[in-house]
């Protein structure tokens, strides 16, 4: 399989169109292309109303265009927020003169404040002129979706099939604070479309499948939002496409999106991979891995510079993940962490001397941290996140 | 029942005499008190060898003596650190002429690092000439085992049974930072003497019902250590008291250190405490305090004195909890928010005005928020934590 990244995001696929505008906080985005479609939800036991809205209009399999604005997230907003969410949608429909079943609809923003449909029925004749194929289109709606993001998200790649044409898949994502596991990652909106002909099955499956492994496995805060969405459209507009290489393909999108996440975690510095390998499952590398992004203690330890702090924070972190078992035999472990440089801190459960190397191994902005569980199995994950820094306090202490 | 909350910490009990040293960031405490024991350990699955030694020790349901160092958590240090424990134990028994097999050992600190037992031995025997009955014994062995902690912590109450001797419950606990509920509140140790005369099913029952309503209840920052341990001992040198009023006041006493701890949060400025009412089951109010206390968000958002971000979040956070079922009906929540001023900032579902009101509600350092979950029904928990601010970045990004 040959992969190419290229530019032009969602605008990269055939058949879709997009534009997006701010105005202060107040963003509107809107995408157009038919097509085969599958969400992914918030596990959120509260969910905002347009989430249960396009959670319905997507019962189908299929829609026409995307309607999403950020500075409100029209969350906990009653039975006014889902005539919202409605309206909405009707508003889109008639401007595209598309059937209003067909319109998916997001929002993100402060919790608790209902829309201002004025306001966005008139930033819709706007954005519905600027609709276009062009990869400005894209950057346009992912910029229009932005709130505490310090820059746009989107990606796109070109897969060869073999066959005559190559098959896109691009995206564009928001998301920068309240990003947590479990789809969940939270106020995180990424709307994905491709121009593969693809089954139902294919497309729910290889969804699933992606979002586990990518913004499953990022971790900004770990809190969760109400609105949290995840769409794919396949618009079908070029060829067939094996179900792996779709599968590998659009996890390589994904990931790259949550990527994008966890370098613009609110504040951070530094952006974290840990990788795990050697566990029982891949269901414990992906606990272990996610705890380890997730503590705040390893975060404020890399933020820090310290590796000499972080290795002890790293093994409590393991052991206090949902992993399975009790009391079991954790001295095998190894962690290696990379920085400017990079070195073997824990070795088979014993921590080395890491005088000398110090502060080194925690310098620039991308830190590495490789952990072999030791337990003679293969199974691997890889999560995604952020240091815990002064601004992370900063921007959530007086924003919006 | 009537209680008197008393000085004197764990000394304030009959037959317990206690004391404690710290040279620089490694203490030695000991307590002397002979009883039936009962105890409960961290849920992290990499346990310190004192927390696997103590478990052992503690299975005939019988101590004589506490030794606890910290500076050192004597945690993944593999065998040798089980021997180091056994030594502990062994050294305390040798000063004090009781059976090794009941001495409870305890230790706090970094991970990854070995004890240094000349040290502790030299220590042990400072220590020994200074064990007291008196209230500066007790104050000692809480300052001796502190390590983050700003303060030291140590309670005791008596209880008037009615009978000719009220019965006292004493104890001291540290811990600041790492601290998550499940018992494993991280870094937290906790020793509880009561010179109650006790059956051993209320001793236990009673101990793990007041740690489900104190110290896992508490939350610093959700990650917890691998040396987490209470331990409860009653001498039975005053006389006997019901179930229930033991219960009571052991919970108590718990409660009032669990406050302490999160009170002396890594950096905090703010103390929360979070009610929650109204909720179907014990098990979801509990779930859902603890989600609020714990997020990220919520914190920064009281630290920044923010009551406008702080309700959204709140209702992120209720969300996000893990109760029982999905897509219920949150829409009768109502939260009341109290710092220098009280207002009820969410009424049955709907955000209430708070421009004026603002910043008086948050100001202060103590901060209430009561959730009414508006369920119909009774259940309800507290919950205690602090605010996030830079201070806990900052000392945990450099500390130790």
């Amino acid at each position: 399989m040959k992969v190419e990244v290229m530019k032009g995001g969602l605008c990269a696929v055939k058949g879709v169109r997009a534009y997006g505008i701010k105005e202060g906080n107040k963003g509107l985005a809107l995408i157009e292309g038919e097509g085969k479609a599958s969400g992914m939800y918030t596990t959120n036991k509260i969910k905002a109303a347009p989430v249960r809205f396009t959670k319905k209009q997507l019962e189908k399999g299929r829609i026409s265009a995307i309607i999403a604005n950020s500075g409100c997230a029209n969350s906990f907003t009653g039975e006014q927020g889902m005539r919202n969410a409605e309206k909405m949608a009707e508003l889109a429909s008639s401007f595209l003169g598309v059937d209003k079943e067909e319109v998916a609809v997001l929002s993100t923003g402060p919790i608790g404040a209902q829309l201002d449909m004025g306001l966005i029925e008139g930033q819709l004749g706007e954005v519905v002129k600027g609709l276009t194929s062009g990869e400005e289109g894209s950057t346009a709606a992912a910029k229009a979706i932005m709130t505490t993001d310090t820059f746009h998200k989107e990606t796109a790649i070109s897969i060869d099939t073999g066959n005559d044409e190559p098959v896109v898949i691009g995206g564009i994502v928001k998301g920068s604070g309240m990003i947590a596991p479990h789809m969940t990652t939270a106020t995180m909106l990424a709307f994905i479309y491709t121009d593969a002909s693809l089954d139902d099955e294919v497309l729910s499956g290889s969804l699933k499948d992606a979002v586990e492994n990518s913004f499953n496995m990022t971790v900004v805060d770990g809190d969760m939002s109400t609105n949290d969405t995840v769409l794919l459209v396949a618009t079908g507009k070029s060829g067939k496409i094996s179900e792996a290489d779709f599968k590998a393909g659009l996890t390589f999108v994904c990931q790259e999106l949550a990527k994008l996440i966890a370098r613009d975690g609110e504040g951070a510095t530094k952006f974290i991979e840990v990788r795990v390998k050697g566990a029982p499952s891949i269901a414990d590398a992906r606990e272990v891995a996610r705890s380890i992004v997730r503590s705040p203690l390893v975060k404020s330890a890399i933020f820090g510079e310290r590796p000499d702090l972080v290795c002890g924070r790293i093994i409590a972190a393991i052991g206090s993940s949902a992993i399975t078992g009790d009391g079991g035999d954790f001295s095998g472990i190894s962690i290696r962490l990379k920085g400017e440089k990079e070195v073997l801190a824990v070795k088979n459960g014993e921590f080395m001397d890491l005088s000398g190397s110090e502060r080194t191994l925690m310098k620039g902005k991308e830190i590495f941290i490789d952990v072999d569980m030791g337990t003679g199995e293969e199974a691997e994950a890889t999560a995604w996140g952020c240091d815990l820094t002064y601004d992370y306090v900063r921007i959530n202490a007086s924003m919006h």
